[in-house]
């Protein structure tokens, strides 16, 4: 990513004193600040049914230690129920939206996502505010829903590894790495990946001491207690028996690529 | 942790093929099962003002994998602000709770751990259920407040390095560790460790191939950008950054901590 590019949107540098204060005491420290500071970071999440909460959870609560506001975006005002149940509420509709968005975020979810990638009323929405945000940004799944919206013709990006390689489909270089960043398009891994894509964000806007301090205060020091969370770490065997119990949604969301494929004549 | 304890509650080992079939599809996998199959965990998670929703998210997709119902608990059913905004809405009051529960769970959140251990109505629900309960598990600044309802007296646990060390003021042991599990008691780290708790919980009640399923299937294989998520790793200098930062909700947490010690007389 162009770093002048992002050091330009990084305004907020000036109270970088401040970021790593907590979600409470950051938002006293904001709400002290005189007026003439700079504006606060405009994130817009799109939510959708069937939607992974941690795709969103994991980015959320680093966008709030950078000062963001992030408002989550549906088609009406109803709860969005995502995979566990915890419904979440919009804070605006898509005609609410603003136009112009510093951060266009879309979370996974395959079985969200294969439907909301044949509904034309958010690929446009996603189509129209990507082409003006400062960043277009996704975990998991939630890459498919970009590039059907033409968002990532032409860009390196990558998505949960059982799709991965359906990006191209879309005009896009799929790329096997945790945090994909191509010039604004920054896409990352599937659902965990949102954690490091949250961070290595924060890094590219913020500088290196912020997303250190972000890292210390989640206590970011991960184990993962069995090493199985690529198919080349899990091996042939539970990589096959994974494909084989969601063969059903992958052959849907292969069929989604390919008429978004043919609607955007790639 | 005694494996033959959790063998026995593992009963839905039987149906372990279905385990990693994604949420939708477990759901209706589940759905579709005999009446005669094994009834499913029940597990209570406390939620309450201020706490992480990231503490809770984690789990939740884990417990959901693991074909869970997980009840969110609250004094009353008034949505919780988490430190996000995402409200949490509960789905039983602490009167409603079962009253024998396979898994308490407590995420956390210092600021509104400090508020809610203060609580006697949240910390003798908790004493109450986690007397009885399998297995009592907490997240971040959870412990503190399982510590404050009694919980940890002669029991090795962890929780938020910032904290950790108060865990010994409430009879605990503490462990510089990511996940510390001493008998039925699991206690986790900051934040993010809710994932390596939930997955290493999950190894020890269903077995190490489903949880090397849940790590593929949520694309497990964190890469940190900036190797900074523990005191350690960090250096002494953004570690006091953050202690200074946080050093006015650390004093309350102690007098908390304090208060809490003198009721339990430990």
């Amino acid at each position: 990513m162009n770093r002048r590019e992002l050091a330009s949107l990084a305004g907020l540098g000036a109270v970088a004193g401040t970021i790593g204060a907590g979600p409470l005491k950051l938002a006293q420290a904001v709400a002290q600040q005189a007026p003439n500071n700079p504006p606060r970071l405009q994130v817009a999440a799109l939510i959708y049914p069937r939607m992974i909460l941690l795709d969103l959870a994991g980015p959320q609560t680093v966008f709030n230690l950078m000062r963001a506001d992030v408002h989550l975006v549906s088609k009406d005002r109803s709860p969005v129920m995502p995979d566990v149940g915890v419904p979440i509420l919009p804070t605006m509709t898509t005609a609410e939206c603003p136009a112009d968005l510093d951060v266009l975020f879309v979370p996974g979810g395959l079985d969200g996502t294969v439907v909301a990638m044949g509904d034309p009323a958010l690929t446009d929405f996603l189509a129209d505010r990507g082409s003006r945000a400062k960043y277009v940004t996704s975990v998991c799944t939630g890459s498919l829903l970009l590039g059907a919206a033409g968002l990532l013709r032409g860009y390196a990006a990558t998505s949960h590894w059982y799709v991965r390689d359906l990006l191209a489909d879309l005009g896009a270089t799929p790329r096997a790495e945790r945090v994909v960043v191509d010039r604004n398009r920054v896409t990352a891994a599937g659902v965990t990946a949102g954690i490091d894509f949250a961070i290595e964000f924060a890094r590219q806007l913020r500088g290196d001491e912020a997303a250190r301090l972000f890292e210390l205060v989640l206590e970011y020091d991960p184990k993962p207690p069995l090493s199985a969370g690529t198919p080349e770490l899990a091996g042939p065997g539970l990589t096959d028996r994974v494909l084989q119990i969601r063969s059903s949604v992958l052959a849907s969301a292969k069929d989604a690529v390919a008429q978004a494929a043919q609607r955007l004549k790639i």
